[in-house]
């Protein structure tokens, strides 16, 4: 069983999808199996994080754009890739850095998840884009 | 088939966890496979490492412990989630940086691991923890 | 079903894999199911990439290059496991932040990789060598 979710971001942040993903696996009434999901995007990411304090997706977005600044910053004058803007070639190293693909196992008709997890897209660009996250359900 | 493996770890570093998966998957006579591990934790990774040389593990743990300091160092002042201490806001972004998941294929009765390959929790906390890693073995 | 993938390494960088899971998988003939990628190493690592400009892999591969320095290199005096060259434990490190496995959902037949998604094989060593991905399919 698999089925697309399209996430419209609105620039570099962390947005989630836990709910949208509980709620297609609940509609299938499967009790034990795993869902694996797949972004098929390389300048966005999945990412499973605390979903409690929003300051936790602030400060993982902050860490993230000081590990890998715009290609505009003077440390990163060595890339070469850079005609699509000062956030591309950085959102393309980001999205090496964190995952592409997440295996979840869905344990008594949910999700496995920790108390304060939650699932999320994370976008690397600055601009708004629609992205796609293909999930698959193998039962049993 | 699915279960929890249960770890109880003394601070940051890598504690391996290869025998557990393997003695679960030996007890289920599984010839062809793929069994998916997941962490239900934001502050505790999952990892494939060298399991031969300890210092291996030793540098793993410096080299993530020099890439994101904890909060109280001047470089991370501008993380704003520290009111659960200073290793907290690192250990989410060290849960961003590695696996929360794994698959890994099961050939011949065995998890096919390279000769070098163990399989880790990764502890960022500083304090005691109980981590749970959810194992699901998909057959065929 | 399994294979494994054997791809011959001529030192650091990226090598495209994808012609040979597609072909892997189009012998098959399996309509809907997911593909499981696993390198069995532990200093090579696999990645989802863009597989247009070949700029964005050469700044990948430098992107690495300067977050994990050879052991040689005086910010990295604090590693020990160097005895086997400068490259590898940041060989070890690389392979820790970036992924050891993939799931690769199949759609209509093919693997759902978006318009720009190779994958690849990332070597993280200086001398050549032979790197063993294991691919597994569950099919429905």
């Amino acid at each position: 069983m698999q089925t697309v979710f399209t996430i419209t971001t609105r620039g570099q942040g962390l947005y989630e999808i836990t709910g949208e993903v509980a709620g297609w696996l609940g509609s299938l009434g499967v009790e034990t199996g795993l869902v694996t999901l797949f972004i098929r995007h390389s300048s966005a990411s999945l990412a499973i994080q605390e979903n409690a304090d929003p300051e936790v997706r602030t400060d993982l977005r902050n860490f993230f754009a000081r590990l890998v600044p715009p290609s505009s910053d003077p440390s990163m004058s060595y890339l070469t890739h850079t005609y699509e803007g000062p956030d591309d070639m950085p959102a393309h190293i980001k999205a090496a850095l964190l995952p592409v693909s997440l295996g979840i196992p869905v344990v008594g008709g949910r999700l496995c998840l920790g108390t304060w997890q939650g699932v999320y897209v994370f976008e690397h660009r600055d601009a708004p884009h629609r992205r796609e996250v293909v999930a698959h359900l193998t039962g049993g």
